[in-house]
């Protein structure tokens, strides 16, 4: 009964936000933005929904927005994408990794991990079946272990979840740890879920570089993109997946079970979103990135030990120089009831035990808010 | 292998409305109203959807509409629901379903499903592991064959699933039958998961009555209902559970990693919708009615049979008195094709053989298509 969701507590995620508005607490926990979202995309989802149409469209998502994906996908990274058969909108990202691994992975399938890991995934590959293999990332800097990674692809393996930029610890995969995966894939011949929610924020000049345009991974990978982080409007819930046919197919076929389809009117929005100038795209990996050294620098004058952010939404920082000796959750519950800042124990993004001295900040909020949060720490360090 | 989604074809309904556009056809097939949605919920939409909150609503859903839900089961049942533990917001019924089977089956677990039945829950109850047990309702007056259901409980029963009024078959069940069920579930200490998202659509004076309104299944009923259906807008994916905590508890925790949370301005508008005045809720079964009626005359006309309808979209005919001698499924593909009106054969909502000779018109569409579509049957036979 442990492949059980009914098992598992809430996530952190939601524990933390309820924590923090109990007490008041400035919310850099969970991952949302504040003060980002586009207003040409609201005014349009605004007159969408009024305007309807009202009723179902097709399960596969509106044609203006899967044509919107396949030209993003051809803008960003150089991809020739169909977007009649390789391409469908789903309700928020989440939903997009339920449908990929419920129609993918079949009972026994081995499916590869890395932590630390988004708390939807484990669930997930587990109530679908697959049997985990857990691969650790090495910390502070995120390091890949080629000889672990590749000790834990067998002739059972059916797919890798691959996410990058990666939460909670920033890390973007370059490509030479791209083409190890790659060549992994190939040998064993398995696929890679792609959750790249965070592909537009990527900082100090880096790209982020998607493994389906490696040579040999066209074929092998489903990526899956989300217009809450990339037009910062998480209570929308719009993803997409784009995928060969071969795997969109299954895919497909789970999500008219799971969800059907996703609202008209905040799809057509979407659609108009990802056509604006790169302007607006570049505009909010700066001013995200401008968000992450103001909390970067506040964290550090504080004490905090502050990890390298290649992009996401989030810094980790190393508790320890503080002095503090409990756990990362503790340090969690006790700064935000406390100090009135709440943040997310990284030890909550692994399956097992974990470092215990790593604790997660979101940063897309505004400056007044990383101004708060900074102030109240220092009165409480 | 056969308990995956990847060995299912696209679902019936957006099989036929694909083939309606392709052939110019009226699509009185797939389930979805016309020129019904009210003008106040889409304006509350619009104004919600641009004034946000932008960022993730708890998963629960926004209080204000877990609050109207709650005040709902009072006004239209009597029922005392406490909005914080048992009410959550889903994107879409199709979503709640899923949430239920996958957070109330464990592998192994025996579920009774009743047929005809719609096309979610058996690929559903078999990917979470349930064993189907299935009952067929009796044609042409969709009779409960009370001893097969008998027969089908047994000390490993988790849960029936009961679609009331029922879709396909537009059967409203009366309480007789309710509490027929009701005294199985409570022998057997078993569930019901409630698919009522036609609540609101019953006729003829006839009441809608939730099974957990009956006594000892306060604690034993999971309730699903759809802002779709309730206010005619099936693209804006809201559905809404309310069941006792001790079963919502591991419906909620599937929820968080099936999609999370649902769009926030739409669940304020639908939050504003079910505080409308009774005059709404009895308009929309008044005019759904007087559509029932229009079809059903004209279809009679044709020399189609057409069977009894207490509540839904749905009307079911019988083709054999116009002479067809082939299977259902090929009607409905002579009729879109060759007539220029999609249906949806009755045959595809039961698992295994079937008659073959009932064919499901959705009468929710404006005069104009009715008319149109009952023109070019009359021409066509
Ligand atoms: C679905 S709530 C989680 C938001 C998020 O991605 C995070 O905080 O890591
Ligand atoms: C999710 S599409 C199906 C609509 C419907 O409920 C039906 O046509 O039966």
């Amino acid at each position: 009964a442990n492949a059980l969701f009914s098992s598992l507590g809430t996530t952190i995620f939601e524990t933390m936000s309820r924590l923090a508005q109990e007490h008041g607490a400035v919310n850099l926990g969970q991952g949302f933005p504040e003060d980002l979202e586009p207003p040409a995309v609201l005014e349009a989802a605004a007159r969408h929904v009024l305007q309807g149409p009202h009723q179902y469209p097709s399960m596969m998502g509106i044609p203006a927005l899967r044509q919107a994906v396949a030209a993003a996908n051809k803008r960003f990274y150089g991809l020739d994408v169909d977007w009649q058969t390789e391409v469908m909108v789903t309700s928020g990202a989440t939903e997009a990794l339920a449908d990929c691994l419920f129609g993918l992975i079949e009972p026994g399938d081995e499916v590869v991990l890395i932590e630390p890991l988004y708390d939807s995934y484990l669930p997930i590959v587990k109530r679908a079946g697959g049997v985990p293999k857990l691969v650790r990332l090495q910390p502070p800097r995120w390091d890949l272990p080629r000889e672990d990674l590749a000790a834990a692809f067998s002739d059972r393996t059916k797919l890798i979840m691959l996410n990058s930029p990666m939460n909670p610890c920033a890390k973007v995969f370059d490509e030479d740890e791209l083409a190890f995966i790659a060549d992994l894939l190939q040998r064993h011949d398995a696929y890679a879920v792609c959750d790249e929610v965070y592909e537009h924020l990527t900082f100090d000049g880096r790209r982020h570089v998607p493994l389906m345009t490696l040579p040999g991974m066209r074929e092998r990978c489903v990526r899956i993109g989300s217009a809450g982080k990339t037009f910062s409007v998480t209570s929308w819930k719009v993803g997409y997946i784009t995928a060969p046919p071969h795997l969109l197919g299954p895919i497909a076929k789970t999500h008219q079970f799971l969800t059907f389809t996703t609202p008209t009117g905040l799809q057509a929005a979407v659609a108009e979103g990802l056509g604006m100038e790169d302007a607006y795209f570049e505009g909010l990996a700066r001013d995200m990135q401008a968000r992450r050294d103001h909390l970067a620098d506040g964290l550090r004058g504080i004490g905090f030990e502050v990890l390298d952010c290649a992009g996401t939404y989030f810094l980790t920082t190393d508790v320890r120089p503080l002095g503090w000796t409990g756990t990362d959750a503790d340090f969690c519950l006790h700064l935000t009831t406390k100090a009135g800042v709440a943040a997310v124990p990284v030890s909550a993004f692994f399956a097992g035990e974990a470092d215990r001295h790593f604790v997660r900040f979101c940063f897309a909020k505004n400056d007044a808010a990383l101004d708060e949060a900074l102030s109240r720490l220092s009165a409480h360090f």
